[in-house]
């Protein structure tokens, strides 16, 4: 039985980025992204849907009948960037947005614009589909971040009502859990913001009903008695529909509601959905207190790490259903890896990391947003990938928006709120959990201490932090020790430090008052193997570099990629481009390609007739691919494994 | 510019198959496939079109717009049966079934029971999809065979007055070519059958209308103008559409019609359709003496032999469309390889070895006969497969029948004419092109000529042939050496023969009276690789050994089949295994998999880590996999090539 060994991450208020490498995004998203999803908004008529909505009309919906969460999601970018600095133009832009988000709600509290428009007589009929409770949890996200950012209410009293209603209305007139979780973690941090434990309680309650038989079963009675719900209908829960029944008979497991949470043995599912889910189970866990929720989450998050993640850390195997499928099946032409997945897995983590102080938690964080998050988004910030191959033909490209544009908005937030995830405290304790250049403020045994942090990451594994306490206090600094560094050299105020790793942790303990942490986290290139139950990667190796993962692109090999072959006994060097791609650090280095000089003409001969000849490949960060133009991507290349 | 130099290959009714290997077949075709396939026919109501057009019933077409060729292809089987034995039951069942024929045949002479029943008035419009050419070709083909095995016409005056009113309409009321290939290599056999040129004139006609653009714009302006064959319809039409249309507008790959025949410079589109109509200009090429079109049909072939064929021989990459895709691309998950291409190519090659005499011909049909054709049907006759895999997860399996069975009955007419595949003749030249045990009567320099062939392929390479001519006659008997002999050893009347190789045969030249020819050529097991260009291959070896490729079954093997890989010095050894698949040779080799006591939960490692160990590997001949218990199954294996 795990214990809650709680840590407190630094909220996003307290921790300013500065740093080489995510200033770009960071910049991106306050100046471009926000910008451009907020046009997106207005094009798409995600706003005009509130508009109309507060002005009473019939009908006009229009984008996805969850389109209201993407204002929410921009809200909540948009607030993560007000915590952090002023911005008058921004803030004007988000005190509209709630205006006309304020004015569409319903007297008794209810909100969806969707129904308002188009089906006022069916609110809250076809939980499984028609995602009223997820808008609802991401309009609480955004009040709770637009509240605590700004210490005013105009949103969090619209969420409140809101979630006021469904309190009212939930375990009392309706029993039902939402197709896609999102409201479970947003009630506890309602909880949180306003005190008030009806709102833990609440997402308890859908946390404990989800997977019962009998709920699952009134939905379908419910959905039965709903003529207008008919898949043959063609109305617009028609398609949702055919994702859970194309299979025959929906089982629930889409929505991680095939049987209860205790008696889920694996990840299964929509990915996004279980990411959700299993966030606000933590959530519920870290506010109950329920040590046996944390231990069955930790159960699973062993099947997914072990079982069903890629080397990226993206999730979710397949785009049919956008879900998990089998242990070791990770297909990469097809891998689905959802964008928001990966956000979602971050946000588990985070969670998890909060309540165990586990490091191994802060290292999937790392690895994740390297490498599944990042490369979701262009260099430029203008396009997105919804689904992140490990290999294409040239064919797969980020787009500029999506019918379902869940993706974009979630990077936003997430690069907005990136403070959040670096450091963190404990009794007498403070975890440096990520690398990110920083400043930070924590209150540690009573005293205000301060951190700044330089780092190099991803390039090299330098980081220097400076520790200035407001009186000396004795605390014990925790730097992560990452999984994939080869070695460590720390000096505290220049003096070599021998202190012995604990559980990822190199734990510094001393009276802190003015001191400097000189860290070098040895970074060389380090070609992986998959485990031999994956059969994508059979016979293959991915090549990696600190956080980094790296992959093949067209435009620096001359060759089709499968071509290339690395062997056990291949060189690799690491080459800093600053022309490249906005500077990264390459990967060159030895393979081998076959002779063609040898072959006329057939398609097929001896095996024994086979030569290879030396040559070299350039590789680079995984993140950065299709960037330039449009050609075949490679993370798992041949190798002699 | 090649000559045409011709070769005669000995009739169906003069070869007689007695063959270790192949009577398991044929007895199937004769004894069941015939049975069985009659059976479907009545069930499929297919024999009930004929029925009811005959009765000038409205309405009530059943099975797919295209079922009268399920019929005339059995007839053509049935009819090489005949060809053969006498068989007083199936003569009766026969003559039957070209009753039913012959009375739906209407005055004019035209003949379609889906016409007849569903659309009257629609005759003759929608060529590209509605197959009306396509069925009077197998009628065509059928009443051929039926002539040649009982020199009585019933069934070839109906296909006479077929063919005599698609000759009367077409070139003058109608100029359009079919959709589906088929008629024009009918038409030749047709011409050659009765001695009237006409038939020839139109096949040539077919074969140089293809591709013409006022053609296919003519084919869409009068499809344009029937409201019934709008897709949006949904009628019998609409389905075929929707496969020309799917990627945008039609140019007419599909069924080689994007560009006249001269100016096709790769195999595309259809793979049975560019089979049936290569064959079919061979057929012109071979009446008319044009050089030119066996010169291009040349060049086409070495576009599919070096760059789209399945090491099995099985050919057209892509389920979508049937069809052959881009150069080297040839997945193996998802070869489609359909039954009927694999057949087609056998037909197709015939003709070009009839043209050429070229041993490379034979050599492919060798090829694809044992492999691509044999692995269509199940070991005991009741099961087919449509599409041929290369590699299978263990959902893939054969199925008794097909909504649209083409493959069945074309697998049926094949085998009960193997004997033509066997031998051929020229001036005072005699082939053995096919090693399988069979007596045959040629006529040669005027002199009666018996040849008594004893095989023991494909499980060894010795094969004996005794040679009786009725006065001793001087001629050169031409032995086949298969590609993949390691080497041969070759004695008539016991004394070793010492003649030079010519172009892919054996000379053996001498006056013949009553001779034995004693062969032996070696096989060994050979690991083949690809071409570098084919990506599904890269890394990968088949094994082969003889004319068979083999496979891993999940049956013999007990890791995941991607786990083992076989080295350059891998052995290998072949077994003959009386109690396994009606009794094979399996190889048996060396092979290592990945130590998996290594591995502890975690996913991802550094690929130094990776150890293997010795195993062995059981592979079975291709044509026989899911013959058993559903499993893996993989043609190539992991090398290190």
């Amino acid at each position: 039985m795990p214990s809650l060994d709680r840590v407190e991450p630094i909220p996003v208020a307290d921790g300013t980025i500065d740093d080489e490498f995510w200033n770009h995004w960071i910049d991106l998203t306050r100046a471009d992204l926000l910008e451009y999803q907020y046009e997106q908004l207005e094009e798409s008529g995600c706003l005009e849907n509130f508009r109309r909505a507060a002005d009473g009309a019939d009908g006009g919906f229009r984008g996805m009948w969850f389109a209201d969460s993407d204002a929410y999601k921009w809200l909540e970018a948009a607030s993560y960037v007000l915590a952090t600095r002023e911005d008058a133009a921004l803030r004007r832009r988000v005190d509209e947005v709630i205006d006309l988000v304020a004015a569409a709600q319903e007297d008794d509290g209810y909100l969806n614009t969707y129904f308002a428009l188009e089906e006022p007589e069916r609110k809250w009929t076809n939980l499984n589909m028609m995602h009223e409770l997820y808008c609802a949890g991401h309009l609480i996200e955004a009040a709770v971040a637009h509240y605590r950012a700004t210490d005013e209410t105009a949103l969090l009293d619209v969420a409140t009502a809101l979630a006021d209603r469904v309190d009212e209305l939930f375990g009392d007139e309706i029993d039902g859990v939402p197709g896609h979780q999102e409201i479970e973690l947003a009630l506890v941090e309602l909880g949180r913001a306003t005190g008030d434990d009806r709102y833990v309680d609440l997402a308890q309650y859908f946390v404990e009903l989800r997977g019962r038989d009998d709920c699952l079963e009134r939905e379908f009675e419910r959905l039965d008695e709903i003529a207008g719900y008919d898949p043959e209908d063609g109305g617009i829960a028609a398609g949702a529909r055919e994702v859970f029944y194309e299979d025959g008979e929906y089982d629930g497991s889409y929505a991680q509601a095939h049987t209860p949470f205790f008696e889920q043995e694996t990840v299964e599912g929509h990915s996004v959905r279980a990411m959700y889910f299993f966030a606000g189970v933590a959530d519920v866990a870290a506010e109950t207190g329920d040590e046996a929720l944390l231990d069955h989450l930790e159960s699973l998050w062993e099947n997914m790490t072990e079982k069903r993640t890629y080397v990226t850390g993206g999730i979710g195997s397949s785009a049919h259903g956008e879900r998990f499928t089998d242990d070791y099946h990770l297909p990469n032409e097809t891998a689905y890896a959802e964008t928001c997945a990966a956000i979602g897995s971050v946000f588990w983590n985070q969670r998890l990391f909060g309540l165990t102080g586990d490091a191994r938690y802060a290292d999937l964080i790392e690895r994740t947003l390297y490498n599944a998050v990042l490369a979701g988004i262009s260099s430029d910030g203008g396009e997105f990938f919804y689904d992140n191959r490990l290999e294409s033909d040239g064919d797969h490209h980020r787009q500029g928006w999506f019918d379902c544009a869940c993706c974009p908005p979630n990077v936003a937030r997430l690069f907005a709120s990136l403070g959040r995830y670096l450091y963190a405290t404990g009794e007498r304790r403070l975890y440096v959990t990520q690398y990110v250049g920083s400043s930070a403020t924590a209150t540690i045994g009573g005293a205000d201490v301060e951190i700044e942090q330089a780092s190099g990451l991803p390039w090299d594994g330098d980081a220097t932090i400076d520790v200035r306490a407001a009186t000396p206090t004795e605390f014990t600094l925790f730097l992560r020790l990452p999984e994939w560094r080869d070695d460590e050299s720390v000096r505290v105020n220049g003096e070599e430090v021998s202190t012995a790793a604990v559980d990822g942790y190199l734990p510094l303990e001393r009276e802190w008052d003015d001191d400097r942490i000189e860290i070098a986290f040895g970074q060389s290139v380090v070609p992986v193997e998959a485990h031999p139950a994956v059969e994508a990667d059979a016979g293959r190796v991915a090549l990696t570099r600190g956080p980094l993962v790296y992959c093949l692109e067209g435009a620096d090999n001359e060759r089709p990629l499968h071509q290339y072959r690395i062997d056990g006994e291949s060189n690799f060097e690491a080459s800093s481009r600053d022309d490249l791609l906005g500077g990264v650090v390459t990967v060159d280095g030895d393979a081998t390609v076959p002779d063609l000089e040898d072959w006329d003409g057939e398609l097929y001969r001896p095996a024994s007739e086979t030569t290879r000849r030396a040559t070299s490949i350039t590789a680079v960060p995984y993140y950065a691919w299709d960037n330039r133009d449009p050609g075949e991507m490679r993370v798992w290349l041949r190798g002699d494994t």
